[in-house]
């Protein structure tokens, strides 16, 4: 196999395998602007979508799907730097079960707040702060799926670059325009361009399905635990609650991201 | 405080705390039909919906909660068997971050499909097989807050009681009506009680929005990676997909639920 042309790596203190680990750390996406991603679904998509791979890596003794080991020759051929790894290491920057073999080194793409295009019939999502990184993974990856136009997110302490997180997306990351700024920048935004701010919350007195939803559009989410702050409470244009039978007071925080953005989405195209 | 006065079991080879540790494996399950529970949400809400609590658990060392002592002394009261674990022991029957040094033993609740009554206008949801639990346990979490009447169970690999399906029910298991049966008796099922039976699948023809449904209905998920086996396909009423954007081909099994069966209970509420 051509992908056997790169370097080995096999010693846990070799720096090429520290930066890899530094990168499951916050501090070490932050100070390089770089994350992980692992698994042939995920190189693919990053691929298609023009992702900006910087490296790449592999673990040759699991990578025995023909396609994820053409996709390794492909990489090389394309002048893509990377290294293999012994299986000992490669285990270790993944979070897969039954790990593939093939992994990349990604640089993080931000779009800054004031470069973005509002399209009169754009729906966006905003996420406040998610906890699971799990959650925040399949908001994005549902977020995707139903057509918005970007992700805002408006906590510093929510990674979209979290491991767990780029696993949840299932390589939805890579197409997904992700945009951070703060509450106050974000409520500016939505105001200058005439965004209308819907958000979720348990203790909105209008159903979701009674509001004919204008657009531009922006879905707001807060917090699995705290929900949204009252700060951004404030801020919404609307504020929307999805009814929900007996004693239940909640649904999953990806599950809600799900039925509101959907009916968004259907509402845009004239349901 | 009054739950002091449970024995306490420290010792890993006690029968008590070794019950318990069977009890988080499908054949120690099966054996008792029983299973664990853990932390004060789901205690509190086993105990209103009156599930059948045979005996408690704590560890008095972090059950600091007010009110969750104050629940241990209205189970000791009320002559509910326990005792008290080592932090130790404790430990090792949560998957909790921060456990809450309360939990107890349940006796599940399956209900024979023979005994089901279906009213006109219900609405019930059936799951093929669930590979991941903790979507399982959202799926039905989910289906409790759509209003479904039951869920019915055609795998018997699926297990609602895995600790961690039961975690991610945030205590929505105990009024949630269980069926367990066979893909095959699920079927005649629907058919002698004129259930439509809602499929739903990437591969299907009808967007979720345009059908309008007739009840009683039935919603059926097949598993993340496979989806529906060829068998429940076929007899399955209407197959409906949700439509999705760009190159998505599919979304969170928990997620395309809610999608789903909110929908469904918006329809049968005549949005």
């Amino acid at each position: 196999m051509n992908e056997n042309k790169y370097p080995l790596v096999s010693d846990s203190r070799d720096p090429r395998f520290l930066t890899l680990r530094s990168l499951q750390t916050p501090q070490g996406r932050s100070r390089t602007g770089l994350y992980v991603i692992e698994g042939i679904r995920h190189v693919v998509r990053a691929i298609e979508h023009q992702a900006p791979i910087e490296s790449v890596f592999l673990d040759p003794s699991v990578l025995s799907n023909p396609f994820g080991q053409k996709l390794a020759r492909r990489l090389r051929k394309r002048g893509v730097p990377g290294i293999r790894l012994s299986r000992q290491l490669y285990r270790q920057l993944t979070l897969a079960a039954q790990p593939q073999g093939i992994g990349a080194i990604v640089r993080q793409q931000w779009i800054p707040l004031a470069n973005i295009q509002v399209a009169p019939d754009s729906f966006w999502l905003a996420v406040e702060s998610i906890e699971s990184p799990g959650n925040l993974g399949t908001i994005i990856r549902t977020a995707e799926a139903a057509g918005v136009t970007g992700a805002l997110v408006l906590s510093p302490d929510c990674d979209p670059y979290v491991p767990a997180t780029v696993r949840a997306t299932m390589g939805l990351l890579f197409s997904q325009k992700l945009i951070r700024c703060s509450p106050h920048e974000f409520t500016n935004w939505a105001k200058s361009n005439r965004v209308a701010v819907v958000a979720s919350s348990p203790a909105g007195l209008m159903d979701y399905r009674a509001l004919p939803y204008r657009f531009p559009a922006v879905l707001l989410i807060g917090s699995e635990k705290r929900g949204l702050s009252d700060q951004l409470l404030e801020a919404a244009d609307f504020v929307v609650r999805i009814p929900m039978h007996g004693d239940c007071d909640s649904i999953n925080a990806a599950v809600t991201s799900g039925v509101l953005l959907f009916e968004m989405a259907s509402q845009r195209k004239g349901y």
